[in-house]
């Protein structure tokens, strides 16, 4: 995206006219619009915009344009540029985390990772291979909210947009989530809302399903009951032990994880209620 | 298939040699292996096996070997040979019943769909154009239990193998399920175990799901928590309104009923507890 | 759709300020817009919209002021209001016929089958029990081009919209498509561009696929090589034979069809050179 | 898999009796069943099986006994124990190299990278953070024979069991190819047989495809036609330019290359004339 190309990101309550009134904004500024998304969500009568246009106008005019003549309740800005910086949870597993290493370290994701925190070692080597600070914080001998505090603290000296949880296996108290609020994203091991909380493929394997799934969704107070942002499956077949379908759910972890990532850095994901909207 | 194939179907609690005895079985009187199937499952200890076989040798006096050389509690069965029959339970929705007319209708369904019963008058017209028997037995004004017995009784007449529910939307009481123990073909309209009981994609759209399903399944007591025999999902976006979600599944639900029908017309699929092997 | 709701459809070359000016001269006779797409074609700039808008304003005047407003080169409409009009060209395969027919008889496609052309007679009754012409025109002993101009005589009597080819195993003549530009929908057996041509599952076995997929087009001159509208695809094993996998292929093409013929019936397919936009 | 697990291989001319002369070998020596694949290609008359098995029997006397009872033409043999080698050919894309590295480094991969010998310097960081041998072998100035024969005398040092090319972008010539014949995997970033070649993504664009693919195969003297081992696919709009679909392409590259490699390095792979049975 060169320095004149810009994402305009509005929500508001609904009203006749917006696309209208936004559009014409860009036009007598002589900006050229590059793509546009809209959606209205009926149910709570909510209008999301999501444009990325260029031009050499000025931008700031064009906002307090924009925010004089929407709805007094519209939330209008312009994503802000360069790669965003993220901040990892993670506790033993090594796939989705290698993965966005790999992503972060060869251009395959718009965003940087800061630094790493896990409650075991064993992940430290494979981070430290790519330069990037491992902070281990064991959580036994700690009471739940101390240890995710100690988290907390590690993670706001590196100031980042979104935390992201590679299979981190512990649950993180509403203290930690407020902190956060819609910017943690987590990696569930199920079709969500499938096989909530613990063992899903195990679960899975009981139930005898014919097809696995994992979703990612923003973490919220209620386990694994946060807005999905993207979910795939895969088929299975009874031959599959719960052991093979865990080997088998990990290129799925890998694959929903980086692509909700994908989509949340390019500021293409919005939060209404417990739902999301997204702009492919 | 011509009158020299067979399909032999075995399950046993599971042994050493099974396998070597099974084969050689058919060895001894020359008979040939068309295609082969075989699954253990470790939980139960319990084999099951699948043999398409041809040649002119004596198949009961086959059946006899097996039976004197296997465990004492192994199941030993040729498949019949010929067309299974269908009976139907319907309610108001045209879309799997037209599916499986023309199927049956056109050969691409091993199977003879004997009658349909519904509890909606609607659906007769277009089971009549097919030259099918059409029953309308109401449920109103009656105990669920008489309604269902009434059913059974209509059913029973034409000594069906199998019945399939195609979206017929009331539940069905122990005492009529024990009729046809693992002999009822359901389709759900969810990804099961998500979204059980009534109005999934209402379920499914509340919940913001980024993929919806349909799973068909043997019907037991509990409510959709039967061995599921075949699943497929499809991609939805937030653009779907519940009723579009409907619309959509409805595809999906064809595919997977006609698709478990076919497995178990085939007779490919096990039921072993509360799952299936299912052998493709 | 209720009396006050419109689909406009737009396609100009591409200049700075066309989403301004169309939703501007909505918004200023009160028009509310219910969904709205855009596209941009680099390649050729050159500009799609569909936008679905309810209100009580002229739609004349509307028109007037787009046409008055925009690039002379645009091509500015209404989607016409009701189902469409179909014309089905078949051979001997029932599928794809039996499955449009249950879904026009059913409320399954916006769209009406005004008869069926055929060149065998033997898919005669099916089409009656629908009560729907059917006219058989045999090939043998006519040259292509007479006999396609035959079918098209009799196509023509019922103004449809377009023609749908349900498996039509025969080549259309240049002059018959001309007369139908960019309105016949054809469903090919295979993942286009592999496999052009005839017989593409005994194809696909011999190249030892392992998906096999169906592929929905506008007809063009070049065989197989028209826009393609929609795509589809299911996986596939060394222990499918061609005829297995034409067996299996069968629902893929039902599918592709089927939802081809929905995203054209509701207007949201603009052909640009050999391509499509499609606006789901 | 413990020391008493092996895997029995077989491919052979069929027979009537295979199976239980097989199976019977097993069984005399007191050898339990795990899992039995079998499989008969009925165009070459070709019998495949593969079988894991356990028990503390003589493999040496099982191996002796089934030569000498199954046709002479028989290949019998059991699959080695422990991680298979691989050396790997890169050129300049990070992305199914470094899957690779992550998943043999952790777990995921029954295998071992023992070098990776590239056209360009680019890739020798990543590599070297896993402590594997990086060769650097350009190929500018050199014949391409020459080349060949200079990455061929690097591989043979690590004695291989396969090659896997990472995007590896230079077409190989049949000298090199003669030295591992069925040795080398190649993925093909797109749905083979379509878009053989060069830039097959910018094929995709022109030709306007709905869906996007890649192939996993053998590699023979002919480009891109050599036996296939796995391929998936994923949906692409109008939207995407030639470079979105080679960066969407990216994940299914990696996903159906690391599954190939897993097929193959699990013995679940034979190939027959230009095709594979593929034992999952």
């Amino acid at each position: 995206m060169n320095s004149d190309s810009h994402i305009l990101l509005i929500d508001t309550p609904d009203a006749v006219g917006l696309i209208a009134k936004i559009t014409t904004a860009l036009y007598k500024r002589n900006f050229n619009i590059l793509s546009n998304h809209q959606f209205v969500d009926e149910q709570h009568s909510h209008f999301f915009m999501r444009t990325a246009f260029e031009g050499s106008g000025d931008t700031a005019d064009l906002l307090a344009d924009l925010e004089a003549n929407l709805p007094a309740a519209a939330n209008v800005r312009l994503a802000p540029k360069g790669k965003k910086k993220l901040v990892i949870l993670a506790t033993k597993e090594a796939h989705c985390l290698g993965d966005l290493l790999i992503r972060a370290g060869y251009g395959d994701l718009n965003a940087t990772i800061e630094a790493v925190i896990a409650n075991y070692e064993n992940l430290g080597d494979l981070v430290k291979k790519f330069n990037i600070p491992f902070h281990y914080v064991p959580h036994e001998g700690k009471e739940r909210l101390a240890h995710a505090m100690e988290m907390a603290e590690i993670a706001k000296k590196y100031s980042p947009d979104y935390l992201v949880l590679t299979k981190y296996m512990r649950i993180l108290p509403p203290e930690f989530i407020a902190l956060f609020k819609h910017r943690i994203i987590n990696i569930h091991h199920s079709f969500l809302p499938a096989f909530i909380g613990a063992n899903p493929y195990r679960q899975a394997y009981e139930r005898g399903v014919k097809i696995i799934g994992a979703t990612a969704h923003f973490v919220t107070d209620n386990l694994d009951e946060g807005p999905i942002i993207h979910q795939a499956v895969a088929p299975v077949t009874h031959r599959l032990s719960a052991t093979d379908m865990a080997r088998a759910g990990k290129d799925l972890e890998k694959l929903v994880l980086s692509k909700a990532i994908s989509l949340v850095m390019d500021d293409r994901v919005f939060v209404i209620a417990n739902k999301t909207v997204v702009f492919e």
